[in-house]
């Protein structure tokens, strides 16, 4: 496949959108628009954020010792890109976005209730690379939409509605089609050296 | 928003699909499929993946000091979940699934050359949790597929037809559509609190 150079960047997608919200100690809450979060591990769950730290939300995690990954449907496009333009240190973005905090269940950072999956993460370690910090997070609660559970054969993908964030293009995109089951579909490659 | 509590567990979304391809020193190379990847610094630019310390492509990384993350398109969904199901200790994945290796521009292992975006990264570092590592790479080059640049405005996202898994509920799914600009469309809430 022809390709063209780009040269050292971060242009890579595609990823999720999060709104990572928390608190501070004087109880003042905060949440910003975060593409670069993941998992990173199973034993024990834990969840990566990487901030610059000079972020409010970099503050808040020292302070409280936690933080919640939120994931962002669809529906909620343009709340999240304000987040993500307006800095925590002027402004409510709660509220001037219209957000819901709701309490979590083990962590003093807050839910965006609007969010149907809420990540609980308590700070573990961190990692400096340049300006920038990775926040390692154990995962001590997860809280999905009851609404995904009303059909059966688990959580119904299509209910969450997943917002993706193409980074180096700059552009949210929705979910599309279901095109293949993980852990399964795979094996028609085995059928095929076997047949 | 009722919510129901799935305890601590790995459950987010979404996350990229990807295949890791790495080579060792015996020359023989390596493409292990993963979605725990991702950007964590711009300064200077860089990508974070995690794998269990057990995988040959953990051996790779150590061995060459390299690796390359390549985004996967819709179209090559049975080849990634097939080179997730399978091990490189025992088997040759590039071949068997069909997939092409091509020469990297810097670094030793090489691209996915049927996946039109490859970023080359150099090992940096590694953090260790529990069974996984987290491996920091600097990114030193990005191959970006030349149709994406065949109409004009930038890179077209549609031509890449990149692949989100769905950790959790174990699905693959293709992007939709594109509904919203970043670093644009957030400002909508500007001009309601002005008015």
């Amino acid at each position: 496949m022809q390709k063209r150079q780009l040269g050292p960047c971060v242009t890579f997608f595609p990823q999720p959108t999060t709104l990572v919200s928390t608190v501070g100690n004087d109880g003042r809450k905060n949440v910003m628009t975060a593409s670069w979060a993941g998992i990173v591990s199973k034993t024990p769950p834990t969840m990566a954020i990487s901030l610059n730290k000079g972020r409010k939300s970099y503050q808040h995690i020292h302070e409280t010792g936690d933080f919640v990954v939120n994931m962002v449907p669809a529906s909620l496009v343009v709340e999240a890109d304000y987040c993500g333009l307006r800095s925590g240190s002027d402004d409510d973005k709660f509220e001037q976005a219209g957000l819901v905090a709701a309490d979590a269940q083990i962590v003093k950072s807050p839910l965006v209730d609007q969010c149907p999956l809420n990540v609980e993460c308590r700070f573990v370690q961190e990692v400096e690379i340049g300006d920038y910090r990775l926040i390692l997070g154990e995962i001590v609660e997860v809280n999905a939409s009851e609404e995904a559970f009303a059909s059966e054969g688990g959580m119904d993908a299509r209910t969450f509605d997943p917002l993706t964030y193409l980074g180096g293009i700059r552009e949210y995109w929705s979910l599309g089609d279901h095109v293949a089951d993980a852990y399964k579909d795979g094996s028609k490659l085995f059928k095929k050296q076997d047949g």
